[in-house]
């Protein structure tokens, strides 16, 4: 087990990226597992010595996990592991991450490892600016990471040097499901797709609703 | 995803409004995600670094949807996210933004986007007075909002120069209806609006009371 | 809403008297609501940013709760809100207006708003006495309340202006009963105080005793 | 409602003893409530600002109360109030007060409030001694008290000054029950004698045991 | 009640050892009792200010108390309370003072009076080594201790003076299973034995093995 | 019971290896037992005085045992010990040696304990690289073990001197199954390596999926 893996692909398993001190990133590899819940009812456990921040948008990922994959997750234990983080995590830069880990683990569809990320995330599902970009891209190539998935709204602070820019190919996106549609390898990649396009189309309706509407979702 | 949306309308999506340091405004964008509970009963999960009186005014906000709505939450998890607060949230200024966004992914009405709001909330539906009105008003004039919520106690405290009047509309509200009447965007809006108007007129029914009376709500 | 209601009545809402530094008083609105439970059972939640002697006030006042109301307040989530306390609430003097307050809330029976009130509660539902007497019914007076409510034991440190003799009328009281026959307006008075009657007279039997008496509550 | 309490019979109300500073003595009043449990289970609250071994000795007296009463106090909140302590309750020699105010809630048997008490406990019923019982007993005698009851290894402690002497009898126990026999008045004291003696002579046979014994129980 | 109970037998009641300082030991007596279960579920409540060690040398007793006793003991409360600690407990010397103080409330069985103990535990019931034995044997000799009980891997660090040498017993032991013969004092002592030496042979078979061996239990 | 056991085998006993200080080794026994739940849930309880990483690593390593045994841990206790750890326990490097343990008790497979094994572990089973190996080795060979467990990924740190290389066999692994491999000792060997082989095939299938793959782990 290599720290860095980056070739192949892997259930549970993504490559995340980190900012370390002010001016350089790193691979931060996330690992995923989902077992029969022990308790009563399922938790998600995190590990990697989290900090505020970054436990916060761990329950925001839970809010994308139960409206994702559909599934009643109250009969399952979620672990997610941050590898090698003995400084601590502090951002929430990882949530696009651990989403993409989880479901990945949850669904049993690989993760290609050449591909790494960085992006934060809102509880519906939108994916948000996150700092240290250029870093953080640098980092991936450096690794032999092939392509990187960020953030739309950090596009225009790419600022890499030019030997970077033939190594890895840059994927601004801005919702969840063209992070997963990236990352995963499905058995049944029609099916899959079928999937998100409904999940893009209606992201929150989870209760029915005599006086509401389903509502022109339009962001400036 | 663009932090300052202000054209529009979102599910589950409001435009709050913050003061930064002692004397400048800036919009506080506040997004909420209903989804069936994961444990036994339903929980409320806010973050953004929310400090004590912050959180305690999300407590008191889930007073205000259990009598709202109507629906039992007891099987939900309300997730309520605050959005860039990497310093923090202080006050109690959001609750109506918080308990708006809320109904909104309850109910699944869109919120109109161009409209701000800030005021505090008591555990009745009454908008209670908050701090820094005037700054808050001129950030939203600034960033393109059309329509600001203020609390009527701090009507008095509207102190905005000439330039921003014309900007944006100043709607003062007494009671948490109004704010709903203002932001959301029914499908039906006469169904909506009649049951906005039981709600005011009756709003603490929930027990049966054998000794008490419907009780003349005047406020001096 | 304006913080100084003191005109009317109102469901939930009842005027408390606070000390301000070491000299001044000042009133300290309580708001209460009540709805139907989220978790399994019931809770009491408390804000305000009430300090340790103030919290365990409320842990008191629910002892009085489910005795006097002779309901399950199981199923029940009970909301109490100190309003516009941003440096804190620090002792239990306020314990006869949470416990007022509350009772409204769960009868639906309205609250004078031109009397306030200052005692601390036993378990058993005996007032106790409190600090700063003297100072809470000059800021009584001052703010237009017509009766002031405080504990028998306080009568004598009783030393206010004269000017302000004429303007309220203060009522000792020694049982929580006394209280809520001054403040509370029921609709059928005579069902209501035959109820705080019963009360008075068997203040604790809620188990059957094999070996126990009804005993003489005398108090020297 | 006097804090000073010396005369008649209260259910529920116990004339605790505590040491103010290094030197004197004060009545501490405890004061007990039990109501149908608020939560699926039973629990015990306890306020007065109780430090870590005060705290400690409430979860002790819990034991000797599901044994002595022989109720199911799964379905009851048992409520104890220290009264008047805002600087807080340092040691465990109020655990026989707290018990005899607990039991005669439960029971609904009057306490005598001319008797004053002081004590620790262990978890089988046996009195433990404790500090400072001569500056007790003279408070005690000072506020009009008639019986005080002390532990009996503390019986050598005394050396109160002769105009004391003929103020109060001083009962030293070894055991809860006697405490309970001396300071409760119940209805019917023949069958509430045999209850104690029977708890005396078997204290802690809840389960049945197939290897074991009666046992002798010889304190040395 | 005298804190040095050195004769007899008491059921619950185990005479423990302490270091005091760094050169002195003494008898720390240990009280248990055994109550139906209060909540849903049994707990341990282990009082006596124990520090971190000690508060999980609780844990792990309470892994042989349920192996050992062959009991639910879901259904019942267990209180362990170390007497007069007021500096409170450091190490986990006192394990199986403890185990031994619990098992003979929960069986009913008396244990002497006149034999002390120290000694650490392993969750499968190995006593294990501890320090300061000489000057707690020293302690239990000058307190008219008859017996003193300690892990066998202490045996060579014995050095006491001779005039205690014919004081008192030692008696090193290698598993729980031979402190409770040497300390109960059962009923039927075959029917006790016969219990002990199948525990011992067979010591975590609670769960059936498809694939796995009785195993031969051999240690070095 | 010596802390040095380094001959025969145990149920639920394995010597694991501590780096002490910055430059030397020690062995770190853990031992692990499983009982019947107490609660209404099972609970992993850890004692050792475990610090942040360490207590993180335990949550782990319950993920691996809920896959591994393919049994309901719901309904256990699992105690794990970590034995003479006066000073706390540190990192994550014992968590191979914790799952050996605990799969031990639970299956009732006895450990060699000429076995000694240090390494971290994913979520998923993957051994990872942990400090010190060559510290660890060294303190192995000289406490008598013949074998150590140590990460493939460590294999290019062992810089151990002559005179330890005939002493111990070093054994490189990735999986967790390698490790369980080695230091197990089943009763039916055939039936146990088929178990292992299945484990490692198809390490994390436990929910149905439509849309996903068996996936090709193929880590580079
Ligand atoms: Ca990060
Ligand atoms: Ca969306
Ligand atoms: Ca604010
Ligand atoms: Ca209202
Ligand atoms: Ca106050
Ligand atoms: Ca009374
Ligand atoms: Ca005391
Ligand atoms: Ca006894
Ligand atoms: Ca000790
Ligand atoms: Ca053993
Ligand atoms: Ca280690
Ligand atoms: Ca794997």
């Amino acid at each position: 087990y290599d720290l860095s893996v980056v070739t192949g692909t892997q259930i549970g398993r993504v490559n995340g990226l980190a900012v370390m001190g002010s001016d350089s990133g790193s691979i931060l590899p996330i690992v995923a597992e989902v077992t029969p819940s022990q308790g009563a009812n399922g938790t998600v456990i995190a590990t990697g010595l989290l900090k505020e921040i970054a436990k916060e948008s761990i329950q925001n990922v839970s809010a994308i996990l139960k409206k994702f994959t559909g599934r009643d997750i109250r009969n399952m234990d979620v672990h997610v592991q941050f590898i090698g983080t003995y400084s601590g995590v502090e951002g929430d830069s990882a949530s696009i991450s651990v989403a993409t880990a989880v479901i990945s683990a949850i669904e049993g569809i690989p993760v290609k490892q050449d591909v790494a990320m960085t992006g934060s995330l809102s509880v519906r599902g939108d994916v948000l600016p996150i700092g240290g970009v250029t870093y953080k891209i640098e980092a991936a190539a450096k690794a032999g990471i092939k392509t990187v998935i960020i953030p739309k709204a950090n596009f225009g602070d790419v600022l890499i040097e030019d030997r970077y820019r033939t190594m890895v190919e840059i994927i601004p996106v801005e919702h969840i499901e063209e992070v997963l549609e990236v990352a995963l390898v499905p058995q049944n990649r029609e099916v899959f797709l079928n999937k998100l396009k409904k999940l893009a189309a209606e992201p929150a309706k989870v209760f029915e609703s005599s006086t509401g509407a389903a509502g022109s979702h339009s962001a400036a």
